[in-house]
């Protein structure tokens, strides 16, 4: 049963409030618009969550995770264009001074495209539209750049301004020659990042879906940019066949296409086997962590949506009740634009040498003055013209060069023309960006709203958090049917040997039986071990499917080994029963 | 061999940067002081040292991990004291106009306990110190205070003030109420954060020993203030015996003392079993990544160093070559202070109630006015006066009551006095807090430093990082004897069934063997796969171990539980041979 309400939103969070899932931050103090805790549990999940996508980039795919500061030096934002670009268009109102996203407003008040309006029109546009604070027309505003990122100081005297990371991405960008170094100077190699980054939002008002401080996983690929079409493991994906919403069909109001990745690619709807291979994999890693097929689509930007920079883009969006489409994964091809943009900022050219597979043969024609005749007849000129006739065009009379100013022949017979074949070895080349960026927060939020359900238990409604063994924070629960006669010594060794296992087990003991199963329902513990009265005599104990409700006895002596088959899912509870 | 001469530092430095543990920060804009990157090797390592650290205090110990924003408001610095207090003394030189550390300034002039000194007087005493940047004297140069604490704005206007937190401690502390729900009102109960941390040091000269932005893994537990020697667990290390500093040894210039933890907390050596407990647990955790024990030590603050509120507190400090002791975890018992401090800043009492086992008979003495006669006889004051008498202390003949600044005379018949006895079922206590906060990149440091060694091998000077198994990056390396004959591909795909059970397999067939030797003994990785010509014949595999550098044939079905056995330490190699 799939909970279709609009209130799911309500409910899940008060239940993860509640329950220690997402807490708001120092709400003591009065909480902060953008920032919330994760507690116990969904830091623990959001935890399970980031290893599975490890499982995918750092293992199978072998791209190392490296870990660069949040905070970086100005310059790096400069020459990635965030410090001139990276903003919202911003009004006040001039009522009850409320700062207003612009585009919001505009969107509220019936304006299309207002991203792409100047500021000016924009202000005027707004005149008639109501401030979504306290209501009244505007009138008068302003609209004007509001720059999303954190700023600070690094060391005393305000010497040095410092950014808090937009995004992940740029530390690995700025470290390419290091990684190029580790990874023995060979394309195409990746880098990932999983860590915090920072946008000041204006009027961050969406819960977990928009966020001033956030978790990324980002993953950066580098590769020849005459290989995007040669991805080594493409095979894995080829077939894997998804519906994909691509821009085209966007603007044609249809729906989405079902398409294996090879065919995607040899149609050109896709531009290349790396974005597709990733926007197959990503497919694969949110239905891992328990993201439903049909709540989950593929949309290719819009010709005007993507950057200009970029050669494809797809973000993976997940359908929320509260929120609707929710873009939660990016997958971009953005071709050479960072590598050249810090190359060329930073003065250290961000190439790789591509050595041919043979030396090529290049006819190279050298002049060669005589150098002693020359300089006996130009006297201070001579060294001038030396390096004028490198790249002059000889005849047969001679060359002309030009000499502060001045045109000078110089008859043929005081240089030599030599047409050589030269090898050349390889070319330094700038490799493209293949960027898989993941917004971890919104992927728990859609993994809380997804799992939430409520059906009947014991006549009663039960709230349930359908949570995949494998994402569930608690693994299992253990309970000594009563915590007397030796049950509960039983259950705790139990709870012991388990941990030991690395299983997180909950040893629970206190209130009636169904309480203790409810509470374990509403966190999404999958399995509940009990320890009852047969427990002493046969040595086996229950174990509870969560989803299901059905108990099966097992031996003891075999739970460390059936629950972790059952958590890491090689073993089905219904193959069991 | 434990290397010891004074270039350790740069020798360790130079590989971490060459093989990618650690590089300077955006480097190709010319790094910042105070930042590091954690290379491909590097953050490896540090998240198995950060998981090494969870396997202690979220599995052993049950304290869950929670995640906080690291920018908070400025409510929350205020309560703790950062905002006023968190700051460093500081002066610039007036000659080149580098700011300079006072304490840092007076320690090279000689000056003792600037620390302590007012601005005033330290400014006066610094006149004839010398530049520790352009070496003038000084002369006439004012000492202030230096906020270590990075600041920032949250949303558009500025309006609000935010600060990059300076330790993870204060989310937990602001977290108490939802915490101890969450523990289901309880105490003990622990939480603990693994995070970033930033103090904008005024300059940071130590590599990854002071840094700017840093890791931090803190726990902070909270207990009752009378139960603090009754750690449910503290059997576990009752009888752990290590050497401690004590202060009076200090005071005493005397070497520490070799002591159980037991016999410490008895004899008042540490301040309660809370505080040995996890002095004893860290001296077990530091040995586990791999920090040897002649280079750690214990050392209790001087009464005049730790902070005035703290009851007991004690570093871990290890040694190195290039930085002396280093203080590495600090262990405190931080009494009630911070709990306090935000319960009255916030108005929300960070309390817990605790139920007495019976509940207790307290005598009250309760004075009931006759209500109808007082009104009729006083009129607009009998409201007041009802009020004061409650608290009022009467004697046979009435009661004295002061209202508005009168002293009124309530004869005894206008009230009666009677005498109960209540129950009190318990009371509303503040927790006290022992926090274990450990410094992971001083830890990754220690770990590098005293990991690197030089030996012989081949006749050559061998540099190998003498990395646990489980804390090395890379756990075993896979080599085919030649990169053909079908080596190639068996060894490969015995790297792809090693990546399967979980172990960092890196496949490497470019070169001659022995330098692909070297290459893996240089990161550290324990232990190397060899594919020869016998494979194909037995279906055998050479195991090589990095530091005795001998060699076992092991059955190829039987790598990936060799591997992970050696791995995780249940297995030695020297068994095997």
């Amino acid at each position: 049963m799939i909970p279709v309400s609009n209130d799911v939103f309500e409910k899940v969070m008060e239940l993860a409030k509640r329950r220690g899932f997402i807490w708001p931050t120092s709400e003591c103090y009065g909480s902060v618009a953008g920032f919330i805790d994760y507690g116990p549990l969904g830091a623990m999940m959001k935890r399970r969550i980031e290893n599975i996508w490890r499982e995918f980039y750092v293992i199978q795919e072998g791209y190392y995770e490296i870990e660069c500061p949040t905070i970086a030096q100005e310059a790096v934002f400069i020459a990635s264009g965030h410090v001139s670009g990276f903003a919202d268009k911003m009004c006040q109102c001039p009522h009850c001074k409320e700062y207003l996203r612009a585009d919001h407003v505009a969107e509220a008040g019936g304006i299309n495209n207002a991203s792409i309006l100047k500021n000016e029109v924009l202000s005027s546009a707004l005149a008639h539209c109501n401030c979504l604070a306290c209501g009244e027309v505007l009138g008068n505003v302003e609209v004007f750049g509001f720059n999303l990122m954190f700023k600070t100081r690094i060391g005393p005297g305000s010497q040095r301004i410092g950014y808090l990371r937009p995004e992940t991405a740029q530390g690995m960008f700025v470290d390419f020659a290091r990684l190029l170094r580790f990874y023995r100077d060979k394309l195409p190699f990746g880098a990932v990042q999983i860590g915090k980054s920072f946008r000041n939002e204006i009027s961050p008002r969406q819960g977990m879906i928009r966020l001033r401080e956030f978790t990324q996983a980002e993953a950066e690929i580098f590769v020849h940019p005459s290989c995007k079409n040669c991805h080594p493991m493409f095979s894995r994906y080829a077939d894997y066949t998804i519906p994909l919403l691509t821009y085209t069909q966007q603007q044609k109001c249809e729906p989405p296409v079902l398409i294996s990745m090879q065919e995607a690619v040899a149609k050109g709807v896709i531009a290349n086997e790396y974005v597709a291979y990733y926007v197959a994999l990503t497919h694969e890693l949110l239905a891992r962590i328990g993201i439903k097929p049909d709540r989950l689509r593929f949309r290719q930007h819009l010709p005007d949506e993507r950057a200009h920079y970029a050669a494809d883009c797809w973000d993976a969006e997940i359908f929320s009740e509260r929120f609707g489409w929710v873009e939660t994964v990016g997958i971009a091809d953005r071709t050479n634009y960072d590598l050249t943009a810090h190359g060329d900022a930073s003065g250290t050219p961000l190439t790789v040498f591509i050595q041919y597979d043979e030396p090529k043969k290049v006819p190279r024609r050298r002049i060669i003055p005589n150098m002693s005749v020359l300089g006996k007849q130009y006297r201070t000129k001579a060294k001038a013209i030396f390096g004028q006739l490198a790249n002059a065009t000889p005849t047969p009379s001679g060359a002309d060069v030009e000499v502060d100013g001045e045109m000078i022949h110089i008859p043929a017979d005081l240089f030599e023309v030599r047409d050589e074949i030269v090898d050349i070895r390889g070319e330094d080349i700038v490799p493209h960006v293949i960027e898989p960026s993941y917004g971890i927060d919104r992927m728990c939020y859609a993994v809380l709203e997804q799992a939430y359900d409520e059906d009947t238990a014991e006549e009663e409604t039960r709230v349930v958090m359908r949570l995949l063994p494998w994402v569930a924070p608690v693994h299992v629960a253990v309970f000594p049917l009563m915590a007397r006669d030796e049950l509960d010594t039983i259950a705790a060794e139990i709870t012991r040997v388990l941990h030991k296992s690395g299983i997180l087990a909950e040893y629970d003991d206190s209130g009636a039986i169904g309480r203790r199963y409810r509470r374990q329902d509403e966190i999404g513990t999958p399995f509940t071990i009990t320890v009852d009265y047969e427990t002493k005599e046969t040595h086996t104990v229950t174990v509870r499917d969560r989803d299901s409700m059905k108990q099966v006895r097992i031996p003891v002596v075999k739970v460390p080994e059936t629950i972790t088959a059952l958590v890491n899912g090689s073993l089905k509870f219904s193959s069991m029963t």
